[in-house]
């Protein structure tokens, strides 16, 4: 069972339970050659505080360990009390052609060692592969993954999407696993990929896949291992990670870093903070693998531990970006990822706590910003038809303006725009996420500027403003405290901020009647929401967004028609729910499609009576697809 | 004395001889508070083998500390017994507004307590102070160097460059600072910038002082000691850094990072893999100052022995483009650094051995890049008047390609161009540095696309060009071995190489004869060059530059006039290094100021008699400053 506890892009903190332990995703397993243990796993678990190994049964099976294995378990075998993951020899049938096992065999040769998750003898679909050849294969490797499931007992199973560079194929193989009795969904023959730095075709491969796996399951991308590609493919939805390279780069004298791979010989002291590196010298790591071992090994679960930190803070987007500037072939497949922001957009939270930074013209297509565009266009009506707008961006930097847009605001008949790098601001919205927490750079390159300035024409082509003049002279994203504002601004910009989040005929639902605002007598910022006398809403500080109060849920409610911004439950939930406990996702009937991670949500029963106002843990296929875990954080039951 | 190891950019891998031993640079100094020592000073000696450090002797002088540290000395005061540096209290006076002891007393105080290197008592610049105030401060700042000269004794004594943000005061304070009896040179003032995150004003101030500073001596920027910021720091010429923040940082809860900083409430576990984080855990963390500071302390160290091992490595460039990426105010000071290239090109060596990496826009802007395109300007001529260009870019990853620009070169009588970050490039120069080492994306951002097209057309409108066709479809600089080449096309190149090298009249005066080339059998690659028979350069595999052999030198001298590509030495010196011994920077009487770190170089005594060939370590400036250390390698001497 995968239960998700938190997320950032596509990427998952989760927990999955194993018989020998909860496994804290994303993980690195680091991958035991029982004939060649370098680092012996019993010190693995003391020294590096790992939990879980991956050692090859197809290797336990051939050689000496067969009896002891099967007589004793593989715990006993490696001599490891954590999680071990068992592979079946899909990469020996990769370098050396073919294995003499069958996948029944192999299966059940898994669970009889007692191996807490097995693996089905897939086909590994090589990248030179014809598209005839790997769906063949995919369609073999499905059949044998029926096959497993059948056989696997209690042991948890990792059935395979290959599909070699097709993204049809992968898609396919994908969705044809998604419904078998597996436990994990890996994505295989993708080491050829790694070995070649293509990292362009592993993104396609690994969104492929991602577009027809099911959520519920924790996704393995099998053989990655170097510390370079741990941030950008747990940014794109990969939570198990196996390594050999440790080993094997330590075997060839190089040592590995999250920005890269140096030859020990190459070295004249350690460029690295990990225990080994601070307590040895190049001289000590040239002579010993078992050192060098052991760097590699630091480095790659340091790096594990960072892409789950920036998850947990949800700045995942930044350190892949970051990282994607350690090698051009890296920079190559960032790129690709605006090309799919849509599919993207999805699984993307509509809030963060933490400031948002600019790192490169990569930044301005991240699936946060693109949607702000997008709900430019959909979610937002200008109040005039002439706009003011200013040519410089958002600078948290200069403090010295000659004038601010929301001043020109006030004295003009006019829309404020500022052109940003998240598209053009209308002045009402400046205090929401990502425009207020956002860091740019003054000196903006062409790409971006050259962005700037396409997403703002294409606004002002959609939006019904007829004119447009130009602001001379430096502006800004205004956020200093500045003069109190008037209650008419602060209502436009209610409605402006509503209309974003919610839709225009949701705010028009939430704002029917006399509106008061209630603003930080520091600040002045936002607070409180009424209409007629009733707290509808409230403005969150760090984002700049509603949350909704019972009242506001209500009106939402009896303003939209279902499924629009609902979870429908189970009536057994509903009970509960309704005295203000969070929803779980197995009782979750259906959800709003448009719903996205940490939207505000209606929580209703099956027959669309409100029971309760929260926050949505996911989107709508998330919840429908989870077996554990919350689905919404409930703020107020109607009770 | 210090003394040159190695370089990158303007950074330098050096020696500094002190009583307490040699301190390897780029170095941090933790700052060590006696009276309260979060971590200490023989820990940080035996646990994290730091080899120097630095503490308040204005503290140290009015507290219970004074007798003790009188009689006793500092060393045995703080109980370490590596390099220590005081500090006067001019820090004190920026945040304390004044102190209560003069620049004599204190430095007359440091000295007596046996201070490895004292400090000037300087008058600390503030960000915003008046251009008239920061020259003031600065003329009293050197007079006190003076009278702090006089009385420092034997101990090494540290002078400070302020001036505030002007770039010229800075630059004037820097120069009054060379002549000076001092053997460090620090950047004071720069707290409050770093505190602001002002990383632009920060790049400014070091560039400013850097252009007024002697080579000769360590550049300490006082006070920098976030790891964020020494790769940029050293890459602009820092060498030495002190840092009270791995405490500071501690005691708020903070932990530091290469990539920022985080607060130890938000983190669920520790992202790093120093021997703290591989051993606690982050409720621990929370819990112990200690236990921040130490892994504040081991970040730092990590972070420094990256920064050397880069310098070592030759690719300092990359990493600190790749750490200007986690703030965007460091990727503005990035984005400042190509307003000063023609400074930043005199120090930057001519070659490397690692493969250079495209990070982002900025690369195309780096010293050795403006260096191809300026000297293609002024060292190549074209061999015709028509040239086939080429759209892409240099795409070291895709090798299936309809033709090659080598190919098109033997059959049209056309120059072939491929238009790459780097500038045109000459199939004749496609093996050269940077050219042949260059790895760069397939899908460039707009601005490198934008700079690619302006370097294209400045170098055809001066070129003498007067047609020129694009050549439809992909083509790329073409490395693979490919068929062997003819003698017209390798020598064509050779003469090209040498051009770019040494220039078109040196180029003429070396091949003067009939020109023969040995080939490798295998790449097919220039190996060797004779003319009439004798040798005269060997083309690097590395780097696709010559060597120059004895024959070439003397064709070189003969040809050449004086001062052009000579280092001139003392007679004395000159009787050795004819045996073949390397020229030590202080028997240099003058250079060709065209001569750059790693040039090839002619060694000439004072009556311009030849009487070596070698590879210059420095430039002409450097080796006239420098008192210790190899000016040139000789390869052979004219015995």
């Amino acid at each position: 069972m995968f239960e998700l506890i938190r997320r950032d892009g596509l990427a998952r903190l989760g927990k999955l339970e194993t018989r020998h332990g909860t496994l804290s995703t994303p993980a690195l397993l680091p991958v035991v050659n029982p004939n060649r243990p370098t680092i012996p796993p019993r010190e693995m678990r003391e020294r590096f505080r790992v939990d879980a190994v991956i050692t090859n049964a197809y290797i336990l099976r051939r050689g000496e360990w067969k009896e002891k294995a099967l007589s004793d378990g593989v715990h006993r075998v490696l001599d490891f009390d954590g999680i071990v993951m068992t592979d079946s020899g899909a990469f020996q049938s990769h370098v050396y052609g073919g294995v003499e096992v069958s996948n029944r065999e192999i299966v059940e040769f898994q669970r009889d060692i007692r191996s807490d998750i097995g693996t089905v003898l897939d086909l590994f679909s090589e990248p030179h592969h014809t598209r005839d050849r790997a769906e063949a294969d995919v369609n073999e490797t499905l059949k044998r993954t029926e096959e497993a499931a059948a056989v696997k007992g209690d042991m948890l199973l990792a059935g395979a999407v290959q599909g070699s560079l097709f993204p049809e194929v992968r898609e396919r193989s994908a969705a044809g696993l998604s419904p078998l009795a597996v436990d994990v969904s890996a994505i295989g023959g993708v080491v050829p990929l790694l070995e070649a730095y293509r990292f362009l075709d592993l993104v396609r491969v690994i969104i492929a896949a991602k577009k027809g796996l099911t959520p519920a399951r924790p996704v393995h991308l099998f053989g990655a291992g170097h510390p370079i590609v741990f941030a950008l493919a747990a940014l794109l939805g990969c939570d198990l990670f196996d390594s050999a390279s440790y080993a094997k780069y330590a075997a060839d004298g190089r040592l590995l870093f999250a920005d890269g791979t140096r030859h020990v010989e190459e070295l004249h002291e350690l460029p690295c903070e990990c225990p080994t590196c601070s307590s040895t010298t190049a001289d000590d790591m040239r002579k010993s693998e078992t050192l060098r071992a052991e760097h590699n090994l630091h480095a790659c679960l340091g790096e594990m531990r960072r892409v789950r930190a920036a998850i947990a803070h949800g700045d995942l987007w930044e350190l892949a970006e970051r990282r994607c500037r350690a090698h051009p072939a890296l920079l190559d497949a960032l790129r690709e990822l605006r090309h799919h922001v849509e599919f993207l957009e999805r699984t993307e939270p509509v809030s963060r706590h933490t400031a948002v930074f600019f790192t490169g013209p990569e930044t301005a297509h991240r699936p946060a910003a693109w949607r702000f565009r997008e709900r430019l266009k959909t979610r937002y009506r200008p109040q005039a038809e002439t706009a003011v707008y200013f040519e410089e961006c958002a600078r948290p930097f200069s403090r010295n303006l000659p004038i601010s847009p929301r001043r020109l605001w006030r004295r003009a008949n006019a829309v404020c725009l500022v052109k940003s790098v998240w598209g053009p601001v209308p002045v009402e919205l400046d205090e929401m996420y990502p425009i207020a927490q956002s860091v740019v750079p003054r000196d903006l390159d062409a790409e971006t500027r050259e962005a700037i300035e396409v997403f703002f024409q294409q606004f002002v082509r959609g939006s019904g403003i007829r004119e447009g003049f130009l602001w001379e002279g430096a502006a800004t994203l205004d956020r200093l405290p500045g003069p109190p504002r008037t209650e008419e601004e602060d209502v436009a910009r209610v409605r402006a901020v509503m209309g974003m989040q919610f839709g225009l005929d949701a705010a028009e639902a939430l704002l029917a009647g006399k509106v008061t605002v209630e603003t930080s007598p520091r600040t002045h910022k936002i607070r409180v929401v009424r209409v007629d006398g009733e707290h509808v809403a409230s403005m969150r500080a760090h984002d700049g967004l509603f949350t909704l109060r019972a009242a506001g849920a209500k009106r939402l409610h009896a303003g939209l028609p279902k499924p629009r911004w609902r979870v429908t439950v189970h009536a057994d939930s509903a009970e509960f729910n309704r005295k203000g406990a969070n929803v779980f996702a197995k009782f979750v009937i259906d959800a709003d499609p448009e719903l996205r991670p940490l939207d505000e949500c209606l929580v209703v029963d099956p027959e669309d009576t409100l029971v309760a106002v929260g926050q949505a843990a996911t989107n709508r296929e998330e919840m429908l697809a989870y077996q554990s875990g919350i689905a919404v954080s409930v703020r107020e039951g109607m009770s």
